[in-house]
This record gives C-alpha cells, sequence and structure tokens, in this order.
C-alpha cells in the first residue's frame, strides 16, 4: 500500500490552507468549485486516506454502533432497532441509540457526540427536518472522517453510502392494486407532506396505479397530514364530505383513526369501507376488526442494516467502496379490514 | 471544604490494600466485615470522596444522560424516554439509550460502556434477569465511583439511589377495587412471575383488596404468564376452565389477547365480562372496545427521573446525599371494556 497523503500535505502542494482542503473535500459550497476540483483530483491521486480523527478512531475501535433515529414511540423504529441488536449481538457489537425528534440541531448534535470516540459507525433514518433542509452536512462529515454511516427508510439520494429501504412506491402500488382487484374505486390516501420520502415515495405508487387502471385521480381523496394531532380532524372532513369505499393509509395510526371514525358513524368495516395501512404493528394486529397491513419488516430491515455496517467496519481492503442500496421485501398480510 | 483524603491514604493509613479499600467501600462480601467497617468508618472520618476516575469524570463533564432500558418495543419505555428526553433539553443535555434485552450480561456491559467517559450518569429500570439474580454490583460500582443513578419502575430496594415509582400494589388494590364496586367478584389476575418487582407488587394488590372484601382467593384464577408467547394458551385455558366475570391484567398485550379470545367465544364485553390494564399504551386506546387502564404516566416518570438525575449531577455540596424515592400518581382511564 501507498504511504497515505495528509491533509497538511495537500494544502502545502496546493498553497491552500488546510481549512480549504477539508471544505474541498466535503464539497463545500464556501470553496470555488475550480478549488474543490483541484484539491479533490490531487487527493484521488495520491490516494488520500481519512483524517487524523478517523485514523485513530479506526486504530481504537469501540465495537459499538450508534443508531438515529426520529421517534422512539413508534412501533417500526424499535422493531428495526430490534433487528440491528440481534446482528451486533451476534458480531460482538454493542449499540447506543439516539433520537432526533424530528430536529435537525438534535440530529447533528447526536452526532458529533457518537462521533466523537463512542461509535465505529452510524445506522440512521434522517429526520423530517433534515430531508425538509436537505442539509446533510453532518452526515458528510462523519464519512469523510472513514465513519460508515448506513440509512435505512428515510434516506437521501444525496449522501453517498450504504442503504436499507422498500420499495415504497412498488408497495403502495401493490397495495392499491389489491384493492381496485376487489372492485374498490373510490380509493382515498391519508398520507404525510410530501418532504418525507417515504409517504412522497408511497403517493406516487398510489398515483401510478390510478393512472394505469384509467382511474381518474380526485386530489380531494389525497389528504396530506402534517401531525398526528390534526388526524382525526382531517380525515373526519374525508368522510363526511366524500363518498369512498377504501383507504390506502402511509401509516396504521392513520388508518386506526379513520376505521374507529368510520365505525363510530355506522359505516361498516370491509362491507362499506376497505382499509389498507403501511407497516405491520401492534395496533394493526390489535385492533377490532384487525387491519390488512402493508408489512415493511422493521426486523429485516435492522438486520440488514447492521449486517452492511460491519461487513464495512470489518473491511480489510479500503478500495472497495462501492455503495450497495438493498430492497427489502414488503409483504401484505391481509386482515379483517378488507373485503376476502 | 476539607481536603479529600485518597483510596491510598486510606490504605496505607489502615495497612490494607488499595483493594481491599475499594471492595470494603462497595460493600463486597469478599472483605470481612471487620475489614470492611473499619474502612467505612475511616472514610467517614475523612470525608473520603469518589475515587479517581470519579473526579475526572466530574471535571470533565459530558452533559449526557445514559438510559438503560430492559427493551425498546413497549410503549411505556418509549413514553418514559419521552419525558426524559424533554426535561434533558430544557436543561441542554444529551441523552443515549441502551438496551439489556433483559439481560444481565448486557446490562452489565452497556453500563460499562456508558460509564467509561460517555454519560453522567444513568437513568435505568432493571432487566428481569438482574432482578431474578438480585446481582447489583454494577450499579454499586458507578454510583460508589460518584456517577448518579435514577432508577425507575424496576427498581430494588438493595441499591441505594434515587428511584421513581408508581405505587404498584395500590395502583392495583383500587383498580380491582373498582371492578368489586361494579358487584364483579370472580375477577382473574393475568400477571409475570414473582421475580419481577411490579408484577409481585401488582399481585399484592389484588390479594389485599380480596381479603379486605373478604372474597376468597382461588389460586386458578390467578394466572402467572412468564413470557408473552404462551400467553394466549394460558388465557385459553382460563377461559375455558374457570367462570369469571372480570379480568386484571399487569399489561395491556395480556388485556387485548383476553378480550379478543374471549370476544372470539360469543362472550360480551363488557356484558359478560369487564377487563382492566395496567399501563395506558396505544393498545388500550385503539383496540375495539377500547381498553380501561390504569395510566402509569410514563412522560411525567420519566420527566421526574431526569429531574432527579440533573439536581444530583448539578449539585454543589456534596453532603446533601439524602436519596429519595419518589411516587407518581396513577389513574383509572375508564373505556369500554368495563361497565359504567
Amino acid at each position: 500500500m501507498r504511504r497515505k497523503v495528509t491533509l497538511k500535505q495537500i494544502a502545502k502542494e496546493l498553497d491552500v490552507s488546510i481549512s480549504t482542503v477539508s471544505k474541498s473535500l466535503r464539497d463545500s459550497p464556501e470553496i470555488s468549485e475550480d478549488t474543490r476540483l483541484k484539491v479533490q483530483a490531487f487527493a484521488k491521486l495520491y490516494n488520500y486516506k481519512p483524517n487524523n480523527i478517523a485514523l485513530s478512531l479506526k486504530n481504537k475501535k469501540t465495537k459499538t454502533i450508534g443508531i438515529i433515529i426520529p421517534e422512539i414511540v413508534h412501533h417500526f423504529f424499535a422493531t428495526v432497532i430490534s433487528g440491528i441488536e440481534q446482528v451486533a449481538n451476534e458480531c460482538g457489537y454493542n449499540v447506543i441509540v439516539c433520537l432526533s425528534d424530528e430536529s435537525f440541531d438534535k440530529e447533528v448534535i447526536n452526532m458529533e457526540m457518537l462521533a466523537n470516540g463512542s461509535t465505529d459507525g452510524f445506522i440512521m433514518s434522517l429526520s423530517k427536518e433534515t430531508q425538509q433542509k436537505k442539509d446533510f452536512h453532518h452526515l458528510q462529515e462523519v464519512i469523510n472522517q472513514g465513519m460508515p454511516v448506513v440509512l435505512f427508510d428515510r434516506i437521501s439520494n444525496d449522501i453517498l453510502c450504504d442503504k436499507v429501504i422498500i420499495d415504497d412506491q412498488l408497495a403502495a402500488y401493490e397495495a392499491t392494486n389489491f384493492l381496485i382487484s376487489k372492485g374498490l374505486k373510490k380509493i382515498a390516501l391519508l398520507t404525510t407532506v410530501d418532504y418525507v420520502s417515504v409517504g412522497k415515495l408511497r403517493t406516487d405508487g398510489y398515483l401510478n396505479v390510478l393512472h394505469d387502471h384509467g382511474i381518474e385521480v380526485d386530489e380531494n381523496l389525497i389528504i396530506r397530514i402534517e401531525d398526528t394531532e390534526h388526524c382525526d380532524e382531517k380525515i373526519n372532513e374525508l368522510l363526511e364530505n366524500q363518498s369512498i369505499d377504501a383507504i390506502l393509509a402511509v401509516n396504521e395510526l392513520f388508518a386506526v383513526t379513520a376505521l374507529k371514525l368510520a365505525m363510530s358513524k355506522g359505516i361498516k368495516i370491509p362491507e362499506d369501507l376497505s382499509v389498507v395501512a403501511f407497516t405491520d404493528g401492534i395496533i394493526s394486529k390489535y385492533s377490532t376488526p384487525t387491519i390488512t397491513t402493508i408489512s415493511q419488516n422493521g426486523i429485516k430491515m435492522g438486520r440488514k442494516a447492521a449486517e452492511m455496517l460491519i461487513k464495512r467496519l470489518e473491511l480489510e481492503d479500503e478500495e472497495d467502496e462501492h455503495y450497495k442500496t438493498e430492497i427489502i421485501e414488503t409483504n401484505l398480510i391481509i386482515r379483517e379490514s378488507t373485503k376476502s
């Protein structure tokens, strides 16, 4: 292996500051494109490797995986953590969990804290605010320092790293198709605001299947819910004002709320209204009637994310840096809320 | 303030090894009672303060709280974490969560990892295995090193530290009393095995109220469930073989399972059978019928635990070491699963 060049050497060679080199390697817009490209080409030529912080981290393995998730009172994230824990335990790793509470700042603070010698790498799902801001410098920073990151569920294509997702668009397509195959056509969609990546993809899947079946899209049937607090109100409005025969909900909380509101109005489930929800959690399993769901396989997603991270942590040859995006299969779990 | 005496000085003065001093201060049974008492008296006399590790920790505040809980796929623990997060954020602290997965060894490993410079103190709920083994040396160790610990929910009286609990016995007493006040007498109890402290206390509350009303205890109506896997089977047996008119369940999973099994047998809720559950989680809120629950106020418990920990972390005068046990009030949330 060639001897590694340092940030300092690159700076000296190109007659720029160390900070300029560091920022250029992070693709910072603060640096002119000219300089950035020059630094990057030079670094590549001289096989530049992670900086000193990263090197010292590499030598001092913590055998700990840092997880950052948007919230914890959410069955899906809890199951992903279980999956990560399983593989981590099998491989002799510990797991530390931090919450962003859907806040960009908290995500940044948590990453900094954990990157500071507590963990070898990260498994993360982005906060709503991060997805809205599209500011990923904190992730870029730890990746550039040589700490691997695996994103799951709420990801961004702007970040080069390993990812684990479900095909949200396909899953929404198939679930809606299932409803159409039962002869249902007036299908409402209960979704989130568009900047949440998975909400957007699920909405696209819903729109595509309607299009493929020549069913006209009725914007009145697409309910975008910003937060769960206004969930009741918005769903009530839908049930009062629109004639629908099915609902696809992007999470089970929206689904069970719709189901209970409908029943309270004397609407029979599934005779008058069929309900399908994303995420197979405990609500869907224990509600009456039980709810047909798209299983996101949280455990499997967590296991896969942990496998990818540990594989990268234990890579001998650092040249092999092809990032992968693994797609976890979903399946429809048919229960009592849809016609048989 | 008097100058602090060191472990080494105590050892020299008493002509014993440093290790003997350290173990004596931890009340280790490896050391004879004679020596232990001598060392402890001497340490007290000379105002012995936490050892060097602790001192260096004291100086290098991490502003981070470590939480160790038995499991994450559990709404109650998730709400406690939310409560801790609220207060931590208000006071400028970060929060790190680790899971014991109900394993003693994992609890020990997590504590060691977090105590090693990652956190200033701990908020914990003991694993089943730790409660069964009654081995608390890992907690004792960090407490002796000057890192405060606040225990919540699953605690032990063998550990001297701050605690936050609900009065499980009183809550079970009141919930059962509520059923008795509705004229119900054949009340079954779905509980856990006795070494889980809260299960035991809830069972005691149930037994006490029956005794106070002169209702004979029927051991056949007390179902001790080791794990949720055998929950269905055991509850089915109860419903098949016993004539009961009410159920008190120590968690909502047992309650909803009983409710669904009963309904599948044509038993009407609440006409034929009333159901009350501990822990007001999402299952009880969204099941049909909704379930009457004892609210454990997870958020409040988490907030109180964080307040107690942060107060202790920020204590100027270390003399004030009276440990407190705070009792969070419970309340009965009456829903559709009990007669009105």
